[in-house]
């Protein structure tokens, strides 16, 4: 038998002044477990105690500029009570209850033993790193600049160009859908062969990313078929398809490729103050446990622009220790340029993964010229040197900091 | 071939005074469609003029309390980019889109050709109302009190009751997980023959709606054995497992009972002004196109409210004419008791679920006096009866309205 054990979970509720925020926390941990627990008659408490939630911990945070009182209520749940997948995980602790007033879920921590039950990364960093043979760096990747309406060899010419730029991932633009002009397995084919012949030129192989899409009824099946096909990595929109989907891609000891997780819907949940679900539990804590190797979220610096600390905990998420889970890569995404991997390098060190997709193909020399700037400029960051000084040696990385800047050295 | 049709999607979207929303709409129709349009080359602009998305609409609704301008966008999306299924749609249309500023997902319109490939509901209301031989009257359904931790046979007792009151539909608590002590198929097994037990004394049959959990690679064959188990409705989490789950159960012709959606998870995604998905998008034109017959979502009056515009907006999307699209039956649930019936009548008439927990199984006279007390107040307000008129003959919905009251006629 195991011992018991808890899933703690932590709330940023707000409330009316004057709220009993014990008195709230409490009624949560009843009605999300056993339901009542007044009413049961004594006879039937010591069957369900084993059932029943606990408060673990109320911190009252004081009153916001509005007049609000807010508090963060931490709820232990028994183990017990859920099968070990996402579904059950986020329909028992944030089900109705997002529903009932001014509440956000900010932090899921999973025991030992329930956590081992997850699949996590196959992969994870190390994994990834031993596949590209890249080590002490930053990773490199970059997107298809669009794929919509390309046909095959269009898209594999893309892949080679961005291929002899150096990096190390090419994703596919995760709203490809349509497979008319370029079928999924024939299109993992064609990348493969071109990150062959670059790699003829290069020394370096390049993954491929392809987005796996279509019915969950056949998505797995698909999935094995792309790596017959040659598949050397699978992106997948896994808040679309639900986390499920990505951690029985997981699982499956035939899909031996490294998942990348898209964090395509994200934006629907996690930016409001008091509702929703925050950015490190739904892009790194959840992320990780359901199985992505490799996790995309928005940056601090770029297009896309998520506050640091919130990007620093999605990060932590991804990374820390945690028992016999691997580590999956962070990928700080959307208007990344050379000029601005020196923040990315402060934040993240080498364990990151610098992506880019307008920043790699519009550099004035192309897609592969682009990526040698990136390239670069991490040679640079790692070696301890500025981006003007790298830019003495690499034209590439020169032409790209007078086009986006520098402003770390501003 | 099929003539060009776009999916229409509009968008509210907040920004800072001066705003150049018109700019900001093009962005977005190139943008998630074909990327880029002024870089392509002219000889290419031909081949990829379908794929491209369209302003349809701007509509600047002026400046917020906050000084914010605030504008509604509404974009034409070729359909050819898409196949015909949610995570595409939703992908596509909000996927990196919601994380990229004040931006808010309030309706999505499918054109015909495209919403004829989504199965929409099996049964809908006419089907549902044929299964149950209940017509001219709302349906009412009662929520199992408690369920995690007991065993099938407690639970087919508690079915008994719940059938013994009336009631034309019985759910399982979403949060129900954990088979241990009532394994799927048995219990299903188990309520059927409580169902049929009880229709001996009442005449009424009774819909057991079974939450249908566990793995997607296990899912649609877990439902297909519940319905040979004798399973008369299946209740899915759609949030958090997917709406393409609930979408490829839709079209199996081997599940031929209503599927109810459980709105679970969907509070992390309506409730702020400035981001998420407009509830009647999440919980009533996807759910009916992905192929829910019963639609669940938080009434304006119970415990869990969503102001009232919001439900019948909710309402609208699965009940208006869309061309072979069935019906979807809806919902408003939580906190309900015997004296909202007048609100709820007044608000969607016949076609509607009154549904209640607490408020059935709270009734001082047990569960079965609980459904009996609803059963009275529905005749009530279907033939024209205020309820304390109706409460002369039940003395079960006298003793509801003493303990609940009955605000219409205060």
């Amino acid at each position: 038998m195991t011992t018991a054990e808890f899933v703690h979970v932590t709330y940023l509720a707000h409330g009316k002044p004057g709220t009993d925020w014990l008195k709230k926390a409490n009624g949560i941990a009843v009605g999300l477990t056993v339901g009542s627990w007044t009413d049961l008659p004594a006879a039937r408490k010591g069957a369900m105690q084993k059932h029943l939630g606990h408060v673990a911990d109320v911190k009252e945070l004081g009153t916001t500029a509005n007049g609000l009182e807010k508090a963060l209520l931490t709820i232990a749940y028994p183990t017990i009570n859920f099968t070990p997948d996402i579904p059950a995980l986020l329909t028992s602790v944030f089900g109705k209850l997002s529903m009932d007033g001014m509440i956000r879920l900010v932090d899921i921590e999973l025991p030992p033993q329930f956590a081992s039950r997850f699949p996590g990364p196959k992969f994870g960093i190390e994994g990834l790193r031993e596949t590209l043979n890249a080590y002490d760096r930053p990773l490199l990747m970059s997107i298809f600049k669009s794929v919509i309406g390309y046909d095959t060899e269009t898209l594999a010419e893309h892949f080679y160009q961005q291929a002899l730029g150096g990096v190390d991932l090419v994703k596919d633009d995760e709203i490809f859908f349509d497979e008319t002009y370029a079928p999924f397995e024939k299109r993992i084919a064609a990348c493969r062969a071109a990150a062959e012949r670059a790699q003829q030129e290069t020394g370096k192989f390049t993954l491929y990313a392809a987005n796996l899409t279509g019915p969950v009824t056949e998505i797995f099946e698909k999935a094995r078929r792309a790596v017959d096909a040659g598949a050397s990595a699978l992106l997948l929109n896994v808040l679309t398809f639900g986390y499920d989907v990505l951690q029985r891609l997981a699982e499956d000891p035939r899909i031996n490729v490294p998942i990348m997780a898209h964090p395509a819907l994200a934006g629907a949940l996690y930016p409001s103050e008091q509702y929703g679900v925050a950015a490190n539990v739904l892009l790194g804590q959840l992320m990780r446990i359901a199985g992505a190797d490799i996790g995309l979220y928005p940056s601090a610096y770029g297009s896309v622009a998520l506050e640091r600390g919130e990007t620093l905990k999605i990060a932590q998420a991804l990374t820390e220790p945690r028992g016999d889970l691997k580590r999956a890569i962070p990928v700080p995404s959307a208007g990344i340029h050379p000029g601005l991997v020196p923040y990315l390098y402060r934040d993240l060190g080498n364990d990151q993964i610098i992506n880019a997709g307008g920043g790699v193909h519009g550099h004035p020399g192309g897609s592969a010229a682009g990526g040698r700037a990136f390239v670069a400029a991490i040679d640079a960051v790692v070696g301890g040197k500025t981006l003007s000084e790298a830019a003495e040696t690499s034209q590439e990385l020169k032409t790209a900091l007078e086009l986006w800047g520098n402003p770390s050295e501003k």
